[in-house]
């Protein structure tokens, strides 16, 4: 029994944080500015892109999240701010004092994230009065026009919310994010903002985030590059009152558990909404030696191209499955491991004793054609278990990214 | 000044030698079956795939090769027998009994070699006819047709001479290779099979063979899948009678720099012919603090799909090029990196302190239209350098992994 309900709600959707999206003119029609607020000085926590070139909102907002708390984070797409050496940083830093201006709070409040194309200096002018604009749209219902404001090339806006309820007093996460190229394992060309009104104690909430990151969106691969601006950013208000949250508070696991749903849920949706995917893939490793290890094998499989060329292409092709483990660099029994493909309904063993099972190649067609597709990896080496998420690569991938000069 | 000589040879032009590449029904209508034969027992080294599930005929090899002497090579293209299982592993060494026969020499001096299709049995029947047919075949100009017959999805043949004076006496080293998909360092989907009438010391051989694999074929990627089946394998007859050759021969960089001109131009066909490729891409990385590092920062670049796919839309993203070096893990300074984009004739600088270079659009534009293009990165940690090779992503790669069953 789930311990808590997901709801049709966003970043709003907990008490005391308002949010706008824009369009302020860096894309040409589509909105291309984020704002959320919370009501009051939030407990804050942030994990960054691993990328050694990172861009200038990332540095400016690793600092800030320093503090531990924030009360506002600004976003534009359309715009990388990235690779813009002192210029984009002075700017990164300007965008936090003119949102703080505007919202009558300390610039090292401000978390700022920015997403899009790389190199280019971003347009000042517009983004000044683009951040007053946002700032007067501000609204308790403004979650939708916000998730949609961060996205690029997605194609659909993902945003959930769950309720829990803590201490009797009724707890909401809510979460919006963007992808949807760029996506691998270690924060990848991917945003995701995170609330609640949960009373939780800062540090705390850090190693949350960091753990429950760790097993979502650094879970997730599209096509393996890792961005220079990607960012996971959660604010939490304390306005639900609650006792303050902490490893050793009797309820924390109704919350953990809420709180992983949130980021599982995003960073799914988010290998869903990849660049020219057609099927989505989960990949289950059980029995491994070590979670570490499951997680290697996992993304190992869901990084190869010719398994997801495979998939595009609806072969169930066992033997790059198998080879894409081999060179995983992990130690097991080619004879001992097993592996399953299949969906929701049905799983079928196609690997035993290091050779495929000659399996029914019609039952494999039928089952290939899913949308969502799911790899079971046996290891039999020991006890762990992980998943990871990703999906297949298709002409529209290379399209998206080869050709979309043309 | 070149030491050596290159002319339009292959493996059976050092002396001693003969091959043949023969049709024999494991594929419909291409040759599948080649044979390389020397007169005498030879000195040999091998280096094998580095995947956890590598292939009967891997396995088989390893062990024969373990003496430092063999004979022969055999290899069938059209089926890997990979992930076979004990039946595999048994008609792998029946490969080699069956060629010993044919050749009348001893079972372990022979090498087996297999590319193709993962986890079907081999049909055994036509294989063992196929090998007397072969050994039949066997000639001193045989080595067009081998060449012809180990490739699989290649559309070209592979193949290279050179000459060299070693004690005043003509020394040659001849080879052959095969690509073309699954190409990715530590051996990927990869056969290379080279011959020399040198004589040489054993475990120098082996050494030089590592060596020179490691700057060379390692050093090639095509869709980072490392496969089950590859091998480079190297027999050196003695039949030019030269003083044997080890690192303390006077003559002996000679002959080491003319062996990696083998190596590396067989490596670089490979890529050229890659799955798809449209662009052949070098990256050169200089003034690194280590070797190793130099290596890791051309891989990482030549991995990215983003990278690969913007080469194949010819556009000019410098970007994602400083974003791969970003997330390769080695350590630099991202504002004092410099990257260079060009060709044979024109080198232009595009990123200059961590920024774009705000180079000509225009002459970008032109540059990319070449067929071979290369990236320099100078990372200013260090002194040393390497290069790397690989190719673009393009429709036809996901074509032909992706949709082959159509």
């Amino acid at each position: 029994m789930k311990k808590f309900e997901v709801f049709n709600g966003d970043i709003t959707s907990p008490k005391g944080f308002q949010a706008s999206g824009v369009h302020i003119g860096i894309k040409k029609k589509k909105k291309d500015m984020t704002l959320i607020a919370s009501d009051v000085l939030a407990e804050a926590a942030g994990v960054f892109t691993t990328n050694k070139v990172c861009a200038a909102p990332v540095l400016v907002s690793k600092e800030n999240i320093k503090s531990g708390k924030i009360q506002a984070i600004i976003v534009n797409s359309g715009n990388a701010n990235a690779c813009t050496g002192e210029e984009g940083y002075q700017n990164a830093l300007k965008i936090t004092k003119v949102t703080a201006e505007a919202l009558h709070i300390d610039p090292a409040d401000v978390v700022v994230a920015s997403t899009g194309i790389i190199g280019v200096p971003l347009p000042m002018d517009i983004v000044v009065s683009g951040i007053k604009k946002a700032a007067k749209a501000l609204s308790p219902k403004g979650g939708e026009a916000a998730a949609e404001a961060i996205l690029t090339t997605d194609t659909i806006e993902k945003k959930i919310a769950v309720e829990v309820e803590i201490d009797s007093k009724k707890v909401t996460i809510g979460g919006i994010a963007k992808g949807s190229g760029m996506i691998h394992p270690n924060m990848a060309t991917m945003l995701s903002f995170i609330t609640t009104d949960a009373k939780i104690k800062g540090d705390f909430l850090q190693q949350l985030l960091k753990t429950t990151s760790d097993k979502t969106y650094n879970m997730i691969t599209v096509d393996g590059d890792t961005s220079t601006n990607d960012m996971v950013c959660v604010m939490a208000n304390g306005m639900a009152n609650n006792e303050a949250l902490s490893q050793e508070h009797p309820e924390v696991e109704k919350f953990i558990e809420a709180f992983h749903y949130v980021n599982e849920y995003l960073a799914k949706k988010i290998v869903q909404d990849g660049e020219g995917a057609t099927k989505f893939i989960e990949v289950e490793v059980i029995n491994s030696r070590s979670f570490k290890e499951a997680q290697t094998v996992a993304k190992s499989i869901l990084s190869s191209n010719l398994v997801k060329t495979a998939f595009f292409g609806e072969d169930g092709n066992w033997g790059r499955i198998l080879c894409s483990i081999g060179y995983s660099g992990v130690e097991f029994e080619v004879d001992e491991i097993e592996v399953f493909l299949g969906n929701k309904e049905k799983m079928i063993k196609i690997v035993e004793n290091g050779q495929g099972t000659g399996f029914s190649e019609e039952a494999m067609e039928k089952l290939l054609k899913s949308k969502k597709l799911k790899i079971m990896v046996d290891l039999k080496t020991g006890k762990e278990n992980a998943k990871g998420w990703g999906c297949d690569l298709s002409y529209d991938y290379v399209k998206i990214n080869g050709a979309y000069r043309t």
